[in-house]
C-alpha cells in the first residue's frame, strides 16, 4: 500500500514529479457548502513558492492552481476537488549529472533500490515540490476550520534562536520579513546567517513553530490517532524534518510531575499549558503549539565524493538553484498540514456521539 | 473514524478499558507461515507488567494473554489473532473520588467533554494499560521481522541523560537493571532518583531511545507515510509522549549541510549516519534510531487543587499505585510499536514493483 | 492486505476459526450514548443458531456473547466493544477426514493453495460459524439505527417461491414458523422439502429478501460506495451467497423507461419503487428491498469422489451435522449486514455538509 | 467519509462533474516496471465514448486523457498516476430546464437533499461520465494483469438473451458488431429493438456479462472481502446496475448440492464449474463469469410529470442527446472495474504468506 494519501475523511491525495507535466491531487471528504477565497489559495502558494525573495532558491515557477471539479458558483459541493499546477520550469538537462549518480542525503539510492526504476529529474516523487499540492488543500482546510487560527513561524535558523513562549508571539509580525521569524532583530541576523551560508556554497537546518488558536475541545481520537500523533506524523512527512515536539515537548522531560501539571481554572481552562492543549490526545481547549526541526539542505554547491549506479566512487558539485536554507518557505507548508490534521479530526468528531 | 487501529497491512486493532472484563485486540493481516513462540510474548508482557520492581507501580496484575484464533498448531495462518487480557486486579473503588472529578494532566475532562458518558475506573480507554495489548502484536511482529533487531532503552530520567551514540550501546546490558538504561553506573544513579522523586509523592519523566540493526533497504512509503512519520505516529500515539526525533534530530537543525551529509562507500553503506538511517521516508539500510520524550507522570502522591463535574474548585490527593517514572516500563512498548510499524512497510513493500 | 473488517467508520473487526478456542470481533466506531439491551442480542444470536429447529444442523451451541469492553452502566461510551463467543462444542474428530482432503465446492483446498496451511477442523476460518459474529454487531447496529427497521426473510427454497412484492409482506408473519417465509402454506410446503432433501442425503438453496422501512434520504456515497453496492458486497461476503439484486433488479433489465422510472409526489416519495429506495447509490427514503441468492449447502450425506492434498483421487462421504437448507438461519445474517452497510452510511452522512 | 476511491492497494480516486472543466482521477499503489501502452488506453475509451455508433448517444467528445504523473521513458515508476480528460462539449445550456427540476428515476433530488448544493449540469458528478476515469485505470489495471483476460459482452436487451455458457463464448466476436453480443444474428435483433425504443422515445434494460479466464488460484479475501464480494460491489457502483450474479448465480439457488457441487480433477481443476470460479471468495483457477443487470435509462424523450425544489408538480421533456440502452458503453467498464478488482487481490496477496 502506497502512501499517498493524508487523511481519512477530509482526504488528500497527491500526484506528480517534479519535472513531469504537472503536479496536483484530489482532495475528497471536504463538506459542501464552504465558500472558497481563491485567492486566499494563491497567497499560501505564493509564500512557499520558490523565487519569491533573496534567500530563497532562485528558481521561478508561477506555482497556478487550476481547480477541475467540486467546487460551484463558488462554494464547495461535498464531491472531490481535483487540481493541477503545471511544472511550467523543468529545465531537465540541469538534473542530467544525476541520472546515474546518487546524491548523499537525498533518495536517489533508495528510489532506486526500492523501485528499480525512478524519474530523476530534480528529485523526481521525491522533490519538496510535493508540497505544493499540500499548501492548495491546507489553504482550503484553513477556510474550513475558521474561526480557528493556525500560524507557523521560524523560531530558530542554526544556532539563532528564539526564546519565546508560543502563546506570546505575534504571529502576524512574521510575515513582515523574509526569513518568516516574528522578532524583526533576530530576523536580520538570521537572514545575514543564511546569506553567508549560501555564499559558502553550503546550507543551514533551522526549527519551524507553529501555535493553533481557538481550537474547540474534543478533537483527537483515542487510542493511536491521538492529535499530536497525528500532528506529528503530518509534520515529519516534509521532506527534510528530524524531529516534532509539541507543549513542553523535550524539555519536559526534564520537569517533575508537581511543577508539570496544568491546574484547570473552573470554567475548563488550565492555569498552565505544559500540556500543549492536546490532553490524552484529544484537544483540551487551550492553545496547540509544537516545534518542528528541519535538517539542512542537503544540495550543497560543494565538491562531494560519491556514488554511481554502478557503485563507483565519483566527484559531484550540486548544480541548478537551491535553497540554503528551507524554513522559511516551509512556514505554509507547516500551516497547511496542521489545517489537514485539523479538518480531518473536526469532521471525525462528528461521529462520537448518537 | 475512530483512531483504535494502527498500520494499514500488518494491523492491530484493540479494545478495553482499565477496569472493564478484559483489554485485548485483534492482530489482521500477519502472513501465514510464521513460527509463535508463546513464550517470547510473555516475557515481553513481563517487562511492561506493573509489580516487576521497586521503582515501578506495584499494582500485581499477571497479564496472561490467551489467544483465541489465527495459530495452528504452532504457526500463524493468515487469519486474524484475536487475543484478550483478562483485568484480574480491578480495584475500582479506588477510583471512586474521581468519578466526578477532573484530575489536572490527565484525559478525564477531554473525555468527558468529547462523549458525554466515560468510564471512569483507572483512566478507562484513556489508561495505559492498553499498551500491554500493542506489546503482545509488537511481540508477534518482532517474531516475524527477525533477523531485524530492534532494541529500546532509557536514555534519561529527569536531568541524568546517557552521553553515547545509540549505534554504540550495548543494548544488552540494559535489561540487566531495573531502569533498563544501559550504562549500569548511570542506572543507579537514575533508580536513587526515581527513589527520592516517588518519596515526595512526585514523578519525573525521561527519554527512551531505540535502535533498529540488520534493516533491509526500502521500508516507508512516500509520500505521507515516510518510514519516519510512522514510528513518529506510533511514538506519539504511546500515552505520556511529548516528542519524537530520529537520526540527527532537533541538534541536526544546528549544523550545514556540508557537515550532516552522509557521504557514501561503495557498497551503499555511508561513511556517517546522521539521517538516523532513513533517506525521504524510506530505509537505507543504515541503523536507524531514535528518541522518545515522556512527560513526568500527572498522577502525583501530593494534594492538587482541580475542578469537578459541576465546574467547582475541589481538592484532590492521588490515590493509587502509580508509576514514579514511566520510562523503565515504557522501553517495550516503545519496541513494539517500532516493530508494528516495520512489519507493515515490511509488507507494503511487497508491493513496490511488478 | 487482508478483509476482516467491514464498514468504515462503523466497523466490525472479526476472528476465530470454528473449533479454535473461540470466535469473536470488535466494533469500532461505534457512538457513545447508545442503551444497549442485551437481550436484543441474544435473541437475534438465537434466530442464527445451530439446533433451533428441526431443520436446521443439530449441532448443539448456546452462542453466548460476551461483551469484554466499550459498554459502560448500559451505555456505549464511544470506545471499541470487544467480544467473543466460545467454541463449546468442538468436535474435532468428525474432521479428521478431510484433514488431507479437499472437499467438493468447499474452500479447502484454496486456502491451502493461498496459505500453504489451514486449519481444516470444521472449515476453519472458512466456516459459517463466523458468521455469528456478524450478528453481535448487527444486532448492536440496530439499536443504534431505531427507528429504521430492517427485516429479512425467507422467500424461495429451491423452486418454491413467493410471489408477493416484499413492501406488501407482513414481516412478523415469518418469524412464527421454522422456515421464516411470511407464507404459512408456503413455508409448510419449504419444511416439507427442506426434509425431503435431508433424507436424501441432499441439500438445497433458496433466496433471502431484505425490506428496510423507515429510511431517511441520504444514505450513500458516491462514486464506488454507492448504498446498494454496499449492500451488495455485505450480501455477497456471506457464505454461500450467489447473487444480489435490489429493486427491480434482473427482471428491470427488461423493462423500459417509460415503465420504469418512479415519477415523483410532491412530498418527494415516488408512486413506484422500481429503483428499491435508491437513486444514484443514495437513499430516497422510499423502502429498501433486494433479494440475495443462496447455493445449496456443499456438505451433502452422499458418496462424492474427491481428491486429497497429493492430488490422488479418493472417495469420500460427508460427515458431521451439517445444514440441509441455509437460508432459515441466514435471515438474521442479512439483516446483521444490511444493518452494519446503514449504521456505516449513517455516520458518514454526518460528513456530508458543512 | 466520501466514496470517491476504489481498491484497497491498487486504488483508484476519480473526481469530476460532467460539466467541470475536467473528470480525472488518481491510481496510486500500481506497481513500478510496467510497460505502458497508450494506445490501449485510448481504444478501451473510444468503446466507452459517446457518438460511437448509430445506437449510442449522438454527443461528441473525444475524450482524450492527458497522464501527468507516475510513468517515465514509458513504464510505471510505482509513483501515483494522475491524469484529466477535458470536458470539451459542455453544452451546459442544455441543462438549465433541470436547474430546479428533479428528473424520475435520477439522483438530482437525492443530491440536493444530500449535500444542499448540487452543480446540476448533466446529471453532474452522478453523470454516468465519472466511468470514463474508471477506463483509463481499468485499462492501465489490465496491463499490469496480462495473460489474464478480462472480456465482457452484451447477453440480453430487453427480453432478447443469449442462451450460451459464457465459458463457451467466443468473446472476439462481440466487438464485431455495435451492440457487443458475441452472436452476430442475435446482435443484429438487439439493434432493431434499441433503434425501435429509441424511435419511441423510449429506452431499454439490458444484461453485460463478463468472462475471466487464466486467473491464478488464491484472489480474494476472507472473510468480508471475498473476490465475488468485490466484483459485486464494483460493478454495482457502475450507474444504472441493478444486480449481480456469478457462477450459478439465482438460478443455482434452484439446484440440489449432488447437482452443484463441481467435483474435482486430480490436477485441482473442476468438472463442471458452477461456482463461477471462486470457493470460499477466493479464486480457484477455473474461468470466472458473472451477470451484470442494466436498468433502463431514466432519461426518456417522453412527456413525463415530475416536481421542483419548491415541491410542485411540473411537466418535464427529456432534451439532450441520450442512450437509449447503455450495455454497449457499459462493456469496457465491466471489463474495467473487472480489471481494477483483479490487480488489487493480485497484490494482496502477495501478503498472504511469510
Amino acid at each position: 500500500m502506497t502512501g499517498n494519501t493524508f487523511g481519512s475523511i477530509f482526504k488528500l491525495t497527491t500526484f506528480g514529479e517534479s519535472h513531469g507535466l504537472a503536479i496536483g491531487g484530489v482532495i475528497d471528504g471536504c463538506p459542501a457548502g464552504i465558500k472558497i477565497n481563491l485567492d486566499a489559495i494563491q497567497k499560501d502558494l505564493d509564500r512557499r513558492k520558490p523565487g519569491q525573495s533573496s534567500i530563497v532558491t532562485q528558481r521561478k515557477e508561477p506555482d497556478e492552481v487550476t481547480l477541475f471539479s467540486g467546487i460551484f458558483e463558488g462554494k464547495t459541493t461535498g464531491t472531490p476537488i481535483g487540481f493541477a499546477i503545471q511544472n511550467t520550469n523543468q529545465k531537465s538537462k540541469d538534473y542530467s549529472h544525476i541520472k546515474n549518480t546518487f546524491r548523499p542525503s537525498h533518495a536517489d539510492y533508495v528510489y532506486e533500490e526500492k523501485y528499480g526504476i525512478r524519474d530523476y529529474r530534480g528529485g523526481g516523487r521525491s522533490s519538496a515540490r510535493e508540497t505544493a499540492s499540500r499548501v492548495v488543500a491546507g489553504s482550503i482546510a484553513k477556510q474550513f476550520l475558521a474561526p480557528i487560527t493556525i500560524n507557523a513561524y521560524v523560531s530558530a535558523v542554526g544556532t539563532l534562536s528564539l526564546d519565546l513562549h508560543p502563546s506570546k508571539v505575534d504571529v502576524l509580525e512574521a510575515e513582515k520579513n523574509i526569513v518568516r521569524c516574528p522578532d524583526s532583530k533576530l530576523a536580520s541576523e538570521m537572514e545575514s546567517l543564511i546569506k553567508k551560508v549560501r555564499k559558502e556554497g553550503d546550507t543551514v537546518g533551522g526549527v519551524v513553530t507553529c501555535i493553533i488558536k481557538n481550537i474547540p475541545v474534543g478533537l483527537g481520537e483515542p487510542s493511536f490517532d491521538k492529535l499530536h500523533a497525528e500532528l506529528g506524523k503530518g509534520m515529519l512527512s516534509i521532506n527534510a524534518v528530524k524531529g516534532f515536539e509539541y507543549g513542553s515537548g523535550f524539555s519536559g522531560t526534564k520537569m517533575k510531575g508537581s511543577e508539570h501539571n496544568d491546574l484547570f481554572n473552573p470554567d475548563g481552562t488550565t492555569q498552565t499549558n505544559h500540556s500543549g492543549g492536546i490532553q490524552g490526545g484529544i484537544s483540551n481547549g487551550m492553545d496547540i503549539y509544537f516545534n518542528v526541526a528541519f535538517k539542512p539542505v542537503a544540495t550543497i554547491m560543494q565538491n562531494q565524493e560519491t556514488i554511481n549506479s554502478q557503485r563507483e566512487k565519483v566527484a559531484m558539485q550540486g548544480k541548478g538553484r537551491h535553497d540554503p536554507c528551507v524554513v522559511p518557505r516551509a512556514v505554509p507548508i507547516v500551516e497547511s498540514m496542521a489545517a489537514l490534521v485539523l479538518a480531518d479530526f473536526h469532521l471525525r468528531k462528528r461521529n462520537n456521539r448518537i
